[in-house]
């Protein structure tokens, strides 16, 4: 643990949320107050930036704009998908990285992101470590997926959540509307982990929720979904509204989607498949078994970035995220990620803690298979206490025009 | 003009929006300070409902839920997309209604809904007039598409174009995010009429909107389309957003995703034909011809139930139409639907005028073209000027637990 002196620099990464902002505004305000922090730097496209020495010199924003990227969504730096390889198999990109660091004299590096930008910021970590170059390192969590190790949840998860939770509410309404049948499925995001379309469920807790549910926990059995849909209909007058991960996978380990397709391509001698994602292909399905209206609805990009929709509760958390990570490495903290602790007690609180970064690296946290309940289709009342926190109070940009107004900054160059 | 007494009956009809419920509150709440009014019946599933008796006593609701449908999307007496035939062709339904009207001694009738739905009304209208059975019978306008002949603008655009707005601005931070080429595709209601898809450009009017946007009013051109993406991703580091309306069509009058896919059928002997929506048919195409990533987005049922980021402006006018109905009913007005005439002058503001029904029954009121600009992909600031009043204000149900809280109607039946 060493109090380090010189520039900070700060790199987003991944897919963007509605909060990953906010934790830069925590990142940005915080490091601008420390004598030790020489200059704060913010990368273009993450990783790719420093490589690349584009990055932007953060003294020279206004702090009013800085504050109003608490509630702008995406990454307003760029973000990237850039996989670092192993040092052992190239090394070419961590020579430069460190060539880098040593001539803006960087001593601090936060990293936000999700698994894999976590895999990055560790690589870089143990690479600096190894090569004695002193450089306090904590990476910031955040992912929508909320599926990172170690943290009772990642910042954008909330957002996220109550985005997918409020949408549900006003879906069911209009969705149930027509005194004919209709079934509607709902594709979420989550490749491997469920937490956000188990988000769904907080809907169905306050009675205008999904009828059913199904995460990529769980294998996916057509025939059963089928069954289960059956008899939501027979009950309910034809209609029933679906909620599923875009993840979903049969035993033998493939994506519905294109189980259905292949199912289909045997059956069609011309073996063509069907394009789209797997609400279209089950929608498609059922219309052929029912003969009744389904209707395929996808999240899209909308469920990320739908910020005038967050949670108040995320956002701060987010914020404070950003300014622990901070705070930490002044202190002399690297090689770590921030984590959120929950309290115990009848109220929600957090602390703010720190966990070896390489735990994060790469790992995945899935549902509790315990908290999937009604055969599948369900989520229990854990998962209600769980989440019904993380979606609470409101926060949003301020109205410009009826429209929000978002940060804008001014992105001045560093000199190379 | 007559001043009647006996029961009102009120219904609604066609695609829910975000507001429809509000005119209910309008109507409801005047409905019931009424002397002359001796019930108040909602009509489960609009003209559906009076045809089969199956209406609730509106004077059991708690007024506090009465007031909370102002915030509740959908149609919260259940929606109906029900045609009468000509009087001529088939009489039965009339006679029916006739029946019930007078067993209940409805002496008013309000119907809340589109083009089809105001043909409705004026049908009804006319059978009673000419049946010689009093009752004042007031349209109240609403439509997310905008496209009502006689009025300045319907109740559920303005809200519609608050979602679409600021989603696109959202939408249009997160597509653009990474170092990569995107190119995005949103698809958007409207099959005749571009009212919704033009709000688009209220989001490029604030610098984060789409590049190119496309009108069902102006015939698509798919070459047209291709040369104009490739001009923006030539000038904009392979980055393009477009919106365009999911009833564009080809000058031969074909729907854009059918002429694709006969297109495509042409060359493949098989004669496949894709699924899906306009966006993910143009999606496909471009795929192939730029071999960029490419994501197609619908709005979905999203655009007209997201009750969350309703604009102020169009929930009260939206309000005051269902009570302007009532009030002009008990004056003594029938045969009529509630227009809005904007008035001239520097701030906006609207008056709430009656207009004859059969003028607003299925016509439909298209974009000018002479506000579609720039070689029919923008619109012109006659259009912003037009559309910005439209979106002001925020407004959403109270929060209970980080989510709407939504009204809940007892829907008491009445006796037979």
């Amino acid at each position: 643990m060493k109090n380090l002196v010189g520039a900070c620099i700060f790199g987003q990464s991944g897919g963007p949320t509605s909060v990953i902002n906010s934790s830069a505004a925590g990142v940005f305000t915080e490091a601008l107050k420390h004598k030790n922090i020489t200059a704060v730097y913010g990368a273009a496209h993450g990783i790719k930036g420093i490589l690349d020495e584009n990055f932007y010199d953060i003294s020279k924003e206004d702090p009013q704009e800085l504050l109003l990227m608490k509630n702008t969504p995406s990454s307003a730096l760029g973000s990237v998908r850039y996989k670092l390889k192993p040092v052992e198999a190239d090394e070419t990109d961590y020579i430069r990285l460190l060539e880098v660091f040593k001539k803006y004299n960087i001593k601090y590096f936060f990293y936000n992101g999700g698994n894999d930008s976590m895999d990055t910021c560790n690589k870089v970590s143990k690479y600096l470590l190894a090569k004695g170059y002193e450089c306090n390192i904590i990476g910031v969590p955040k992912t929508i997926d909320n599926d990172l190790f170690g943290t009772d949840h990642c910042p954008g998860y909330g957002s996220a959540a109550k985005y997918v939770a409020t949408t549900l509410m006003e879906l069911c309404l209009d969705a149930k509307v027509y005194d004919k049948g209709q079934i509607t499925i709902v594709e979420i995001m989550g490749r491997n982990a469920g937490w956000l379309t188990a988000a769904s469920s907080l809907a169905a807790y306050k009675g205008l929720g999904p009828d059913l549910i199904y995460l990529p926990e769980l294998p996916f059995d057509v025939d059963k979904f089928v069954s289960d849909v059956k008899t939501v209909i027979d009950n309910n007058q034809g209609k029933c509204i679906v909620c599923l991960s875009e993840g979903i996978k049969t035993k033998e380990g493939l994506y519905v989607a294109e189980a259905i397709a292949q199912a289909s391509a045997q059956k069609d001698s011309f073996g063509h498949t069907q394009l789209g994602g797997v609400a279209a292909s089950l929608a498609e399905l059922l219309k052929q078994k029912f003969g009744t209206k389904v209707r395929a609805i996808e999240f899209s990009l909308m469920q990320r970035c739908a910020a005038h929709l967050a949670s108040k509760t995320d956002v701060e958390e987010a914020f404070m995220a950003g300014v622990t990570a901070v705070r930490c490495a002044v202190e002399g903290y690297t090689d770590k990620m921030v984590i959120f602790e929950r309290q115990s007690g009848k109220d929600y609180s957090i602390e703010y803690k720190l966990m070896p970064i390489e735990l994060a690296a790469n790992t995945e946290k899935a549902v509790p298979l315990s908290w999937i309940t009604n055969n599948g289709t369900a989520l229990s009342q854990e998962f209600i206490d769980y989440a019904l926190p993380l979606i609470q109070g409101d926060t949003k940009a301020p109205s410009e025009e009826g429209l929000p107004r978002m940060a804008k900054l001014k992105k001045v160059p560093v000199n190379k």
